[in-house]
Formats: C-alpha cells, structure tokens, sequence
C-alpha cells in the first residue's frame, strides 16, 4: 500500500471513527455475539490477493463492532473502567504512522525518552518522592511478575545467575490478601514459587483489607518453619470491593523480614494524582519497593499503557539486562535502556499516547473527572443504604460500589443471610437482566461466598445523570427479576 | 475531546503520517540524537490545561521524527526488517479507535475470534499442521518466556501448584545455541532455572547450527549427574547470522529426554509461507511443542504481534489459566480464553492489524516480496564473495549477509586472521561511518571473537536498486575508511 492509498483509506477510517464514538451511546453495552459466531463469518483460509479497502471497513462495521462490549459507553459500570480517550487514541495513531522500533535507546531515542519525560511527570504529580522511576509495560499482571521476579532475585542474591530458584535451601514465600487480583497469584506461580509458598493473608471483616498483624504473624510462622518471606503484594484497591491494603503497616511487617513490597494499584493508581485522598488512600506507598498503576483503566489512556515504578533501578536492570553484541551503541553507559526493565525486548512507542493525553486533556480536567467519578459513586453508596431491601456491601473509598437487592426473606435485619441460594439466584439474575438487555453493564462477583454486584463508576463518558438513570434501572429490574 | 474536535486532528494527523512516509526516503536513517537531547526539551512538569492539537503535532514533527531510527527507509538494514506496512498501520488505527478490551471472550468476542481466524490462516499458510493452536503476543521474548513456563511446568507435572521450582528434587536443564537470540537466556533465567543450567551447546563451525549429537552429549551428561533435560531452544533463523538449528533431529533428541522443544524463529518465520523454503529451513518444526515467529519483523504487521503456536492448549492453559469470579460469563466452557494463554489478563484487539494488513495486501504481494529480499541477498552475497578484499562469513539461507571487508594484512589467503585488532577497529570504523552518514544502516556484531557487519535485507521499500547501491557504498566507505 502506498502512501497516498494509505491517506484515502486513513481518512475514511478516522471518519469512521470519530462516527463510531459518537454512536457508542446507541449501541447495546455488552456485546451480543454467540460464542463462535464472528470466526464462522469469515473465511476459512487468507486471501491471496488484494481486497479493497472499504470491503475491510464494511466488516468492521458488520462483525467487529456487534462483537465488542462497549466500554466507552456511558452505561458501562463493568469490571473497571477501561477509558479510551480520543486524545490519548490520537497519540496511538501516532505511534503506529511513525513504525518506530522499541529495542535500544540508539533504535529510538525518542521512544526512551518521551517515556523518560511522561513517566517522570506522572510520578511528580502523584506524589512519589524522586527514588522511584518509572516504565510502561503492557499490563499490571506484567508489571506484577516483574516485580515478583525482582523480589525473587533480590533475596536469594542473584540466584538466577547460580542455580536459579532450584537451588535456594530455603523454600520463599509470597503474601498477599485473599482479595488481591487474580494476576497475583499467577505472577508468584509463574516465578517459580509454587502455590505452597504462597500466603493469603487474613482480612478486615468490613474493610477487606489486609490485616498487618495478620501478615507479621504469618511471616514470623513461616521463619519458626525455616522459609523465608520474598515478597508480600499489597492491593490499594483491590479488585471485588476496592478495599485499600494499609501500605504503611504492611511495608513495616516486610521490612523486619526483608521482603520485597510492591504494590498493586492497577486500577486506584489514578486517584494518586489527588492530592486529598494520598494521607487515606496511599499512605506509605513510598515504602514499598515497587508500585504499577494503569493509565489504560480509570486515567483513560487507551490499552495498553501500565506504570511499573521501582526505586532500585540498579537491581532491576541487573535481574532483566542482556547486553548481545549486535545491541550495543556509542550511547550505551549514558542512555536509558528500557529493554533492561522488563520482559520483551521490542517495545512499542506508547509513550506517545500517554504524552498526548496529558498535553491535549490537561491534569485539570482529567482531576475534575476522577473528582466526579468519585462523587457519582458517593452519590449511589448513599442511595442504595437508604433504600430499603438494598444494602451497600463494602466501603466506597473509590468510585466501585458493590451492592445487593435482597428480597424479603433471603436476609434478615442484621444482615445474617437467611437463603443464600435464593439470594444469589435472585442478584445472578438481575445482573443478566441488566447485562443482557444493552442498556447497562455491571460485574456479579463473590464476596463472602456469595453474589454482589459492582457498580464501577468511571466510564469517560458516565456523568450524574447517568448515574441517576442506572439507579433507577437497578430497581425497576430488581422489582421484575 | 469530542468525536468532532478528534475527527478534525486526526484528518490532520493522518495527512502527517502519509507526508511522513512519503519523505522517509529523504531522511538520515538512524537516529541523530544525542543522549537527552529530547528529554531536555521537553517541560519538567505535565501541562495543566490542555494544549492545541497543532502544538503536539509539531513537537511531534520537530522532537520526535529526529529522535528515530528510521526502520521503514529503504536503506534500513539493521538488526531485522522490522517493517510497519501502511495496511497493518490501518489495522492498528482501527484497534485504537475501537478502544476494545480484551480480557474475556465476553469483553470483546470479536477480538478473540479474529484473533483466531488470523492465527488458523496463518497456521494454514505456513504449512503447520492442523496440531497448532496459536495466539498473538507482544514479541518473541514473551512468547519465549511462556514456553519455559509451560516446559517447566511439563517436567514438573505441575510443580507451580505445589512447591514450585523450589520443590523440585534435580536441577532441570534448558539447552541453546550460543548463537540463539538473548531473550532465550532470559526466559530460562526468569522462569528460575539459573545460569548453572543453562546450556549452550556445541554449533557446527560453518554453518553455525547447534550440533544434535552434541545436544544428545549434553543431555546424557545431565542426567548422568542427576539433573533432569526440560526444555532445548532451536533457533530457526539465529539473530548473527540466521543459522538453521536442524530441527527434526534436535527434537528426536529431545523426544528420548523428555524435553520441550521450542522454536524461535522470530525473524525467519515470515519465510514458512514459502513452501519451497520448508524441506531445508523448516524441516521437522512439526516435532516441536512451541514455535514463535513476529509477523511484525520482515511479514511487515507493525509491532507488537507476535505469534506463539503450541500443540497443547490444554497444557499451556492449566500452566497459564486463573478464573476469578468477577470474569466468569456464560460463554465460559465454550470460547477461547486467551488471557489463559499467556502473562498479561489485558490484551489489545492486535488481530485486527494482521487481519487489515493480509486482507489488503494479500499474501501473493506479500509472498513476492519475501521471495525478491531473498534473491537481494544472494546477490549481495555473490558480489561480496566475488571481490577481493571481501568476504562472506557465514551461509545465507536467508535475507541476512554477513560480511567483512579484510584490508592487507589483516587476514591471509586463506582466512586466517592475521592482526584482529585492525580488522576489528577497521569493521567498526566504516559501519560506523556508514551509519553515521544518515544513508544507511547496518548493524556490526560479533561471530567468533571478532566484529562483522550484519545486512539484513527485508524493509518493505528495499528493491535490488537500493541493494546495488548500498553495495557501491560500502565499497566506497571501506576505502576511505
């Protein structure tokens, strides 16, 4: 394809875009597609020749957007918030228009740098002290196993350079709470430390936040036992309730025992950049020894753009570094290497759609936003405890509400329930009420054992009114399931 | 930013990038930057209010288009072709402008079947069985990665769910070719097998293929010693020189060990679409259990997309699977879940670049132009051998040459190095030049103990025409250097 058929065709798309985005609100939230019914709309084998461009189009239009729930409309209270905005997809074109090769500072210096720059501002504005430095991986889970394997390395002093984790004498335990995300556990079983020796820590029974005497005691038990704690993850907003880890107590416990803190704040990382909630919400979090929020959740910039920050860089680049001959430049000793800060080698240019998002939105409105999404949820938690047959499940120190509809008889006045069954065939029914009719989107999930529902607020688009409307839709489908 | 406000700068922005395209010829090919050149031009501090589309995108035309080393230009022969065709740029445009979410089938169903449809065309393409299930990752690093997880844990029978690697009662052993790429050292490092147990084994000294009877020594001395063979990388196409590991034998080798066999062919890869190439190159990667090529080096799918086939999903699954509750659907049993295939939950909607850029571009064109980059490199090879004061290091099975320019006195009649010192300063000295030039660009690497100059043919704008002329001026540079 030649530049100028890429011009006509890129015109056409962006108009098709911008179009599509303006449509969003129209279409049904979730997407409606039965399981292998796309795949069977194509063709079973690659074309041979050229197809013309708007034949592409036409089936992007006809297959791909009924196959994709729509998490930029206004209606989608679902898993988290997984904002593409407009400003940020610009700078992702970008990135793509300009095929700039990720490998070594030399390949793309401004690619190393941009990032250098976009990381640096975003850690100046939540808060983090000048130790930390940061990168962009692809996703939390990533950034949560290269910690892992950092903590891994830092313990057992460089073992990968010796006999790896096969020959440690002491077997080295990971913590984490019950409620932390489901990457977590992957990242600990996926470095080798085996689901033996990984630790859920008990919980607040209100809160669900991990309990640092908990966590002092389980470490103590696992050193009486001859094991030694390698690294204890604690969730600033944990995934089912956002329930905030408290960081500070917990980074006391570890440092006792020399364990590795990072901290999992994939999708509250955002609320980092508010000033008043850093002494509640992040307290201590400059303790840890690394912390990965996502840009590409609540912050709004596209997929895929995770923060992993650590504050030894020395020791991560000596865990991740390779250095081949055919790599190597004039620049190498003086330049950032981000190939040395994670897994892939080849990165892509992603800093460019952070850059674009923070110059073309600006921090003022993307604060006023989050301030909004946090006010909304505010707002729902209030309605819902008011509301007979209605119960707010968990703290909302974010903008995620979990909730429940309880029918009369399934739980009595103190809470108790009475017919879990019933109870959780009723919210499993509501929530797919709701799913399936495309005019709202939430996420069931178990707490305590049984169903809840999560309203996470913070869709780009969502405002009061939306709100409003949901909380009227909720107990419409509540008062019909 | 409003879809009316994005659609007028991204009118804007896709003009730029044809402009820019269209003048990459023009450009100097690498970067000319100086280390934090372009970090100290840009503000300390993140913007507060926004900023005008018209002031990013000349930072982007004044700051970043220099900070580049430009893979897309003609005289582009660095480390791989690492091309970004303006059909698989549209592919990715699409995917941003989406804004989908890839972390369930449910979140984007269209994202996961065409994910598989892609996959299966390619499979089908390059001649792989109908035994392969592949899926997209970030780059052949990761996907390399994932296969000494799934090796691991193979030999293990699960160890992740016991006591890990920690646990295990004989050290396990992973096998490659010094020649093999260094993400290969790393996976093995990071997935916890240790320096100690890793092996590079013995290459043929022409070919620079790893030797299966010297594999086989290797392994019989491991297990002899008590330690258990897990896994052998086999490099199809190794990043020096794009040796050929001979497959077929390796992995009957391997079968008589119990290991896993994987086949990095990241670059080489893009050559299994030509059935004529499959005997010799590709011969036996049906034996393996894991193979990974990136269509987005010389295939021209712009990064990241990477592919990882394995022969056992359900294997790869149980090693990689996690199922929280609130990412249960009802399609659960009956789709594909990628997010079970690999490190990140997230994934973006990457099918679609691949989907755009075989649609509109075909695989006949694409297939020729594999076919014309490697007859551009057995001409290179032929000219290079037939002059005097030149040679050709190491076979040419692909689109890579190899070569040195060995001034009197430095090497003897009949190969033997006679002052490596000047020969080496002398190989630096004219890349560099060559390099530094902005005219094109090569990349020096060592082979044996001394530096050579890789060319490596496959940039999508490369005809014979730029071949003949970077042959003319390495001749003219290597005389005046």
């Amino acid at each position: 394809m030649t530049p100028e058929e890429f011009r006509t065709a890129a015109h056409a798309l962006v108009d098709w875009i911008a179009d599509h985005r303006t449509r969003v609100p129209e279409l049904p939230v979730q997407a409606r597609t039965k399981p292998g019914e796309i795949a069977a709309a194509l063709p079973a084998t690659a074309p041979t020749g050229p197809e013309p461009f708007d034949a592409v189009l036409a089936d992007l239009e006809r297959l791909v957007v009924p196959g994709v729930t729509q998490t930029q409309h206004p209606h989608f209270y679902g898993w988290f918030p997984s904002n593409a905005s407009l400003a940020s997809v610009l700078g992702d074109i970008a990135s793509s228009g300009l095929g700039a090769l990720g490998i070594t500072w030399q390949s793309a210096p401004a690619l190393t740098e941009v990032e250098q720059v976009v990381t640096e501002w975003l850690r100046v504005e939540t808060g983090l002290d000048d130790g930390w430095h940061g990168a962009i991986h692809d996703t939390a889970s990533t950034a949560c196993l290269v910690a892992m394997l950092a903590a891994r390395e830092r313990v057992t002093d460089y073992g990968e350079t010796r006999g790896g984790l096969q020959a440690e004498p002491a077997p080295l335990v990971v913590y984490t709470s019950p409620h932390a995300h489901s990457s977590v556990a992957k990242a600990a079983l996926l470095a080798g430390f085996g689901a033996d020796n990984l630790r859920q820590v008990e919980v607040d029974p209100v809160t669900y936040a991990m309990r640092p005497e908990a966590l002092a005691a389980a470490m103590a038990a696992d050193v009486a036992a001859g094991r030694r704690p390698a690294a204890v993850v604690a969730a600033v907003g944990t995934t089912g309730t956002t329930a905030i880890d408290p960081v500070r107590d917990i980074a006391s416990v570890a440092r006792d025992f020399g364990a590795w803190v990072h901290v999992d704040a994939a999708m509250a990382g955002s609320a980092m950049l508010l000033p008043e909630l850093r002494p509640t919400l992040f307290d201590g979090v400059g303790l840890a020894d690394s912390i990965s929020w996502n840009p590409h959740k609540w912050l709004g910039t596209i997929l895929d753009c995770a923060l992993l920050y650590v504050r030894d860089v020395e020791h991560l680049v000596r865990v991740m570094s390779t250095n081949p001959s055919y790599l190597r430049s004039a620049a190498d000793g003086s330049v950032v290497q981000y190939k040395d800060w994670g897994i892939p080698l080849g990165r892509r240019f992603r800093a460019l759609k952070l850059w674009f998002h923070l110059r073309l939105d600006g921090l003022d409105a993307i604060r006023e936003r989050l301030r909004r999404d946090l006010a909304n949820a505010t707002w729902l938690a209030e309605q819902v405890a008011a509301e007979p047959g209605w119960r707010v499940l968990a703290p909302v120190p974010l903008q995620t509400v979990c909730l429940r509809h309880e029918p009369p008889g399934t739980v009595d006045d103190a809470g108790q329930v009475l017919d879990g069954a019933a109870l959780d065939a009723h919210t499993l029914a509501w929530a797919a009420a709701v799913n399936d009719s495309g005019r709202a989107f939430v996420t069931p999930a178990l707490l305590d054992g049984r169903w809840m529902v999560r309203v996470s607020i913070g869709a780009e688009a969502t405002g009061r009114e939306h709100v409003e409307w949901l909380w009227a839709l909720l107990r419409e489908v509540t008062t019909q399931a």
